[in-house]
């Protein structure tokens, strides 16, 4: 088995990652595939509330096929048993599997590390760091909630060439066009959780659902942030059941509570200004997504202080990883530069 | 030869015409190659000054090879004679070219298909249109002057991805980096003006020349926009010689004045924000050279009004034409759209 193969079976073991997306927490959104002799004999991801977990799902389609396979799996698979299910290193040691590709260690103390070395001590092969940063990427929210204590958060911004996400008068109908509107949509199904500030609740009464055919059952959450807990909008952060539905679908979000939204792993912030903004001046926001018009507006409302003191301070804390053409748009992803 | 061959040769003359760009007003800066049995055999482009032209001094190199020979040329041979000149038609005959190929005919009254129809009129194969969009933005300037009785203008901004020229204080070293700096020079290279307003001009008393190594004669006419002539600056639209150095090197533009500037083809409009705004409002920027540096900044100084009434007039002015990765910031190019 080459190295290229391994690259690329692990970049198909990322791709079924992308289906659990949003849907698994607490559990992260892991993908597996399991191959003979060159062949795809089994495919998993987790599912929707996380479990079963992408190992089992894949073991389970393989079957058989399993004893000698190798199995690429997107995060290092789980040690410990649970009564939601057995542990993915027993299922895998059991099922005889010949070799197992990891992209990144499990940070779960319940596994880090114990995962691999129960395998190796299985007589299994074991290799680690395939698609890493892919795969970081991959679970970005579940790592986030891990490391940090707060969802993975996406800052999206519609705005000109200029800088204005709409008119000094307030109105932003319509600065980007369809298609970057549709992929917002798309956006907002990989993401568990949206977030508007008072401005933009108040006057868009913004529906912030996911309007793409068949994805209409991915709608996140939907949070407002304000200073003040409007009058039978529950709090998002003393949520603990299933049901958000008190205010419409709406819940609240506390100014001071910005760090600690509890519901959500991937958290995307819609807007306005200031709301994005807030995030910005705390460190919050862990990835941008820039829809580009290529319009000038001048004079126009334009992302308030986020606290710089000091243009060098601003440099080498965003790196461009993606960006395309959408219609006549442009979409530009940053992410948080790591520190090295 | 095929459309395949006289797309290559024009694109060679294309790149031969740069080398005469903010050199050669008030004649266009055009670019020749003669081609003889699939090899080059002269080369030419508008000197200094507009003199000679392009494919006297092509033909010139080729001597007698041009007997027979193609040549391809971006602009429509001239057909009037010249004291400083016999007219390139004449050359072209009495060289014995077999065939001419042309970019783009020659809106000069004294041309204006004169000079293909008397080719024709010799026996020469006449072909025209080859790279006329290459063409027309190569000639931009002449071609402007010609159209509208004004230079050809670029808007250079250095902006921030929220679309920050400055801190509001005023501060804006540096937002963009050395490779996007460097940039900027080359391109004051390709213009013979460069325009500043008021704020900049005392804030920065920036030097405004070009400096890159063998590039260094070629920086342009510094001009200062603002609303009262400075006492010893020289008017530039009064200007009639070649000495422009009465305030170091510095010639005046009243605001009245913007779309009257005589001392340029290609003008380069540098700054600060307020400067922008009265070109784009009175309409005059013909293209938009944008340096994104990867940094939000918040609350910074912004494109003032530019006379924009609704969203939906922003739309549909401005086509991406390049964009390329310098250092950590992005260039992207964008001109006027065209009228279909």
């Amino acid at each position: 088995m080459s190295g290229a193969d391994d690259a690329r079976w692990m970049a198909a073991a990322l791709a079924l990652a992308e289906r659990g997306r949003g849907r698994t927490a607490p559990n992260p959104n892991v993908g597996c595939v399991i191959v003979k002799s060159g062949r795809v004999v089994g495919r998993g991801w987790t599912q929707p509330g996380g479990r079963p977990h992408a190992e089992a799902m894949a073991l389970a389609q393989a079957g058989a096929e399993s004893r000698g396979a190798t199995c690429y799996t997107t995060l290092e698979p789980c040690a410990h048993r649970s009564e939601r299910g057995p542990a993915c290193t027993d299922l895998l040691i059991e099922a005889g599997v010949a070799r197992v590709v990891v992209a990144l260690g499990d940070p779960d103390p319940r596994t880090d590390g114990e995962g691999m070395a129960r395998l190796r001590a299985a007589g299994i092969e074991v290799a680690s760091g395939f698609g890493a940063d892919q795969a970081r990427r991959s679970m970005a929210g579940f790592l986030t909630r891990r490391a940090l204590g707060r969802p993975h958060v996406t800052l999206k911004l519609a705005l000109s060439l200029d800088g204005a996400l709409a008119m000094a008068d307030g109105r932003s109908r319509w600065i980007t066009g369809d298609e970057a509107r549709a992929h917002t949509h798309l956006e907002r199904a990989r993401h568990d959780a949206i977030l508007v500030g008072r401005g933009t609740f108040e006057a868009d009464t913004p529906r912030l659902d996911v309007r793409l055919p068949g994805l209409e059952d991915r709608s996140p959450h939907r949070l407002l942030l304000s200073s003040h807990q409007p009058k039978g909008m529950h709090d998002a952060n003393s949520w603990c059941g299933s049901d958000l539905d008190l205010y419409s679908g709406w819940a609240w979000v506390g100014q001071r509570a910005l760090s600690a939204v509890s519901v959500s792993d991937y958290l995307m912030v819609e807007g306005g200004a200031h709301t994005a903004a807030s995030f910005l001046a705390a460190d919050l926001v862990d990835r941008l997504l820039l829809y580009r018009a290529p319009i000038l507006v001048g004079d126009g409302r334009t992302l308030p202080d986020i606290g710089l003191a000091d243009l060098a301070d601003a440099h080498r804390r965003w790196t461009l990883i993606d960006s395309r053409q959408l219609g006549s748009d442009r979409l530009e992803v940053y992410e948080r530069a790591r520190k090295d």
